[in-house]
């Protein structure tokens, strides 16, 4: 490895079509350029948007396909004109790598809003080649979207946060629902929804999980520590709540009815969508218009709104709850994952697995 | 006139039936309590809403009804309790009439927000009689939601400013959106689209009138003085327009696509929904997760935005347009109002008018 001359090969493991299974795929990197960071993957989570572009469930997909974006790695070379990152140094990389620099969105370090964003895998680079996710040796990142670790969170630790952490606190932040003694929901104990439990709580907030059943009860209380545990099927449960939340984070990934959780919500709340769901959602006019409520939505987080999350995180004293595999069982990893059989995120040992075939 | 032992009679103009056609009647009002203001109405303003009542589109209406909640009069007796009004000054009152003064909403001084607030008419007051509305003679009002009309203000310009006005207001007021050179969306030219118009241009925001046709074009842009005009119809002008606003007054009264909306919406931009549409509006997420977009609404304002927004039209030098009216023509007013025929507000001249049969 180090910058070499000529072509910089790689290997990683690949989907190569819809079936999504994925392979030992040897591909080539960009040698350093003035602005990049050459990271050696250490770990990277496994997220439940992953298993949609794999599976080209939105029809957007291009293979060979190394998917990945909660990227956690070790900085092995880094370009002429990048300062702020060191040989050695333990950084991260997310679900974008380029964006226009430009636009209204980058000029206010919103770049996860810009219209020309480019993404970590499954895009085009500025040089023309397909961008490729972290579940491989290596990758080049331009600095700008490069995080530093912060020292005393382990890197597999760290991994989720990268994606499903930033996810949350973004909008939290962004909507002014950081102080402590708000009154939160988590709708949906996925991957994203466990990490809201853990910052919710961590912000002092009273934290409501609902769910379809009560399932999961029992970990959301005990093993996460949420306060409160709502089925929303039963309607007098949810008769009682009503009017007593200050916003809802809503995770769940595919179409269901807005009312229930709108009615929910205090004067003034908001029901924060996470899940990218491309049939249409539903609401009347009334349940928004009588207590100003808002129908909103966030998509990951800026790099800013990263540095913070995982300052707070690592003050915080916070730990997610991840299960660790190897590489060679990426594709169990997905099959649980897509039955949501995993508590709550799997994060893959990289460096620790055997790559090539 | 006057605090008499016994009933007080008053004369107004009532719906009997779902025709909605309104004739003379003669009904009770109460005695004039510790905290109450008696007002001999001067004019009263025609909203749309008025007519979903008077027509029972809601299916809640109770006959006969009184409709006029947009009320200007002369304060002829006060009660014991009230010392914010004189006998001869000229007050207004709106949508409410009472709340429950201790839940969340009314301690925050949304009382607009209470889940008991009495309307001023087609409900039921605390002490069990009907409420009854301004096209009558007389009122009487609870001092909470009573509102003093600024010197200098027309009576009858007043008058649209206590549902309609506010409406607009109180949202740009809450949602951050009065710092003047925002770019502001007024969707269709109403009677609240017309005050939307007028109160975004007085806050010194560029504002464009979206709408279906061009034919309201040279009034937009001409009488209202609309900075930009769109055809909602043109894809070419709507994408030219898109990611341009930062807010949205939604005026529409009637079902609608929303995504149009949200794309000419910028990142963090809000669509502000005011029409009362009992069938389902429709969105998909990213519309809203990809620029951390609000879909929200608003209902009328709090007395306290009231107060504020007559204050901001008289330091403003405002004029609202409208058409003033006697009585006998109320009839023909829902008529023409029912077919968007006026510009931009009937307003009746109620104590001009001849009332008793």
């Amino acid at each position: 490895m180090g910058s070499i001359e000529g072509e910089r090969k790689t290997v990683g493991w690949a989907a190569t079509d819809p079936s999504g299974i994925l392979s030992p795929y040897t591909f080539t990197l960009r040698n350093t350029g003035p602005e990049d960071v050459y990271i050696k993957v250490q770990y990277c989570g496994i997220c439940h948007s992953d298993l949609h572009q794999i599976k080209n469930d939105l029809g957007m997909s291009n293979y060979p396909m190394v998917p990945g974006h909660e990227v956690v790695g070790e900085v092995i070379e880094v370009g002429s004109n990048v300062t702020k990152f060191k040989v050695g140094e333990v950084v991260g990389a997310g679900l974008l790598v380029g964006c226009c620099r430009s636009c209204r969105a980058c000029e206010s370090d919103l770049e996860q809003y810009c219209n020309k964003k480019i993404w970590s895998y499954n895009d085009v680079y500025s040089d023309g080649r397909p961008t490729q996710g972290g579940f491989a040796e290596t990758m080049v990142v331009d600095q700008k979207f490069v995080v530093k670790i912060p020292e005393g969170l382990a890197p597999e630790q760290a991994a989720p946060l990268l994606c499903a952490g930033v996810t949350v606190y973004s909008p939290l932040s962004h909507f002014g629902l950081k102080e402590s003694g708000l009154r939160g929901g988590i709708l949906g104990l996925g991957g994203v929804g466990h990490m809201g439990v853990k910052i919710a709580k961590a912000m002092g907030h009273h934290v409501t999980v609902i769910s379809s059943s009560d399932k999961k009860k029992k970990e959301a209380m005990e093993d996460l520590g949420a306060d409160k545990y709502l089925v929303s099927s039963d309607t007098t449960q949810m008769q009682e709540a009503s009017d007593s939340l200050d916003y809802i984070i809503d995770t769940v990934p595919v179409g269901h009815p807005l009312e229930p959780y709108l009615s929910l919500l205090k004067v003034h709340g908001k029901l924060i969508l996470m899940g990218v769901i491309n049939t249409p959602l539903q609401f009347v006019s009334p349940m928004v218009m009588l207590g100003r409520k808002s129908i909103t939505g966030s998509f990951i987080g800026s790099m800013k709104e990263l540095e913070e999350m995982l300052d707070f995180w690592k003050e915080k004293g916070l730990t997610s709850m991840i299960e660790v595999v190897k590489m060679d069982y990426i594709n169990k990893a997905f099959e649980r994952l897509e039955k949501n059989d995993v508590r709550y995120r799997f994060v893959v040992d990289v460096a620790g697995s055997k790559l090539h075939q």
